[in-house]
């Protein structure tokens, strides 16, 4: 059993998102397997998705002057995709009053065992490379939102 | 300041290769600095080389019919790459009683700068994907020199 | 004006195949449009969804002992595809009464622009290694029906 | 026997780099040989160490406002690569009178067999995306030293 990758603070349940995706002939190594280093491009497509379902993405904070560096990545492999395989790809944002995005993720093979897990912790910086001790005011208002349930 | 990967236990200290690489153009984002998702194939360079080192290569496992999954992977990113630059990457083999492989990474800038850090852990699995709860015999032997300081 | 890839044979007209993909972040290069190295995987998406609709898929040839290596790749590079930019890619396998798939490609866009085409041409290879002079049974079934219409 | 990629004209000898290059884990199908869209990453390689040879890399161009994108590449496979082999990476510059590079790539395996070859042809783009008629002035002398072999 695998611990949670964020503790629970006192806050609303995260947001999720899922998608699917297939795996590519590139993809698998020679085993037959995906090879390891794809879960962050697996994990990117989920993070894309909630970005996309709540209006995080990339382009949202960037309209603003803020990035949204990766600070760190782990990935747990439980049991290995093959080629051809459709996976489903859950993204969960959890709460955080931090100017940061934690982000936890579970990737499932086509029969629903879960393939790997994951996480990402992504900092907010400004366009000099500063990091921002508040969340731009865009993001404070959906924080705000998500608190009261109105998303 | 980043806690240590592994935990010190009670034997020699790790076993240490170093490589170098250049970023290339396909491995940098629309920021012109090195996508987050790059690292696992940064590390398995250093992971190789220690192999190469030590005679520790997927190949040597893989003549005992033994394979290496990756079973966990971690990564810090601290100070982002950008194109061209010169990366040396090192990798840390640590001292582990069970039949895994414990790797530490550390991969910094031209400029000696520390640009990220991490770990993989990998397990033994035989042929018919079972996990091994003992090394094979070329790794015991393989430890008890490493354990005598005799490498 | 681009030269077709295949000549036209006196044979029935392509078989057609499409499907969609998004530019994911780690497809743009530092001017944020797409690196010219990753279109062998778009297409591959469109070769793919022509094996799916047809039944001709790698699967399909690897049950009768049949692979199917690449002999030759062209991309033309007309308008760079951008960060999210949704493309359709379609793939057109050509007559050709060889052991050989000759298929084109051309992806369009999220604006129906032209943005790239190219071919690939694969030959028919046994599990030795060997060559084919002949295809298999299975895909000479297939052709005889693309011959008389009846797919 | 394949065809030459460029038709010698009137010019001086071809500008000659050669570079080398393992193959990685990552960069092998369930085959175990290479799949074969990393091929535009091994041209890149060897065009980038021609660059650096005689100082006509991406940034020599853009630090005058002049992109290279590139508008074709061809590749044809003869044999393919394996896990760990240490292929060498050649690429000629080919004399155009043009404002254009066109490069042709040999890659050989270990044993020095060719495992396949290709070309690409990049036009000259000012930062607004217009194709320039005219190469810019540096390259230019570079083309007159090279055309009376002072280079």
């Amino acid at each position: 059993m695998l611990k949670p990758y964020f503790k629970d603070q006192d806050g609303p349940p995260p947001l999720k998102a899922a998608c699917r995706r297939v795996v590519r002939l590139e993809e698998v190594d020679a085993l037959g397997i995906v090879w390891h280093g794809r879960y962050p491009s697996y994990f990117e497509d989920g993070r894309e998705e909630l970005g996309r379902r709540f209006g995080l993405g990339y382009t949202a904070f960037s309209a603003v002057g803020v990035i949204l560096p990766i600070r760190r990545l782990t990935v747990d492999y439980l049991s290995p995709l093959k080629y051809l395989e459709e996976m489903t790809i859950e993204a969960d944002l959890h709460w955080n009053e931090a100017a940061r995005l934690n982000i936890a993720y579970r990737v499932f093979g086509a029969d629903g065992r879960l393939a790997a897990s994951g996480a990402t912790v992504q900092m907010m910086v400004d366009t000099d490379g500063g990091l921002l001790l508040e969340a731009p005011a865009f993001y404070r208002d959906f924080q705000a939102r998500w608190r009261e349930g109105r998303l």
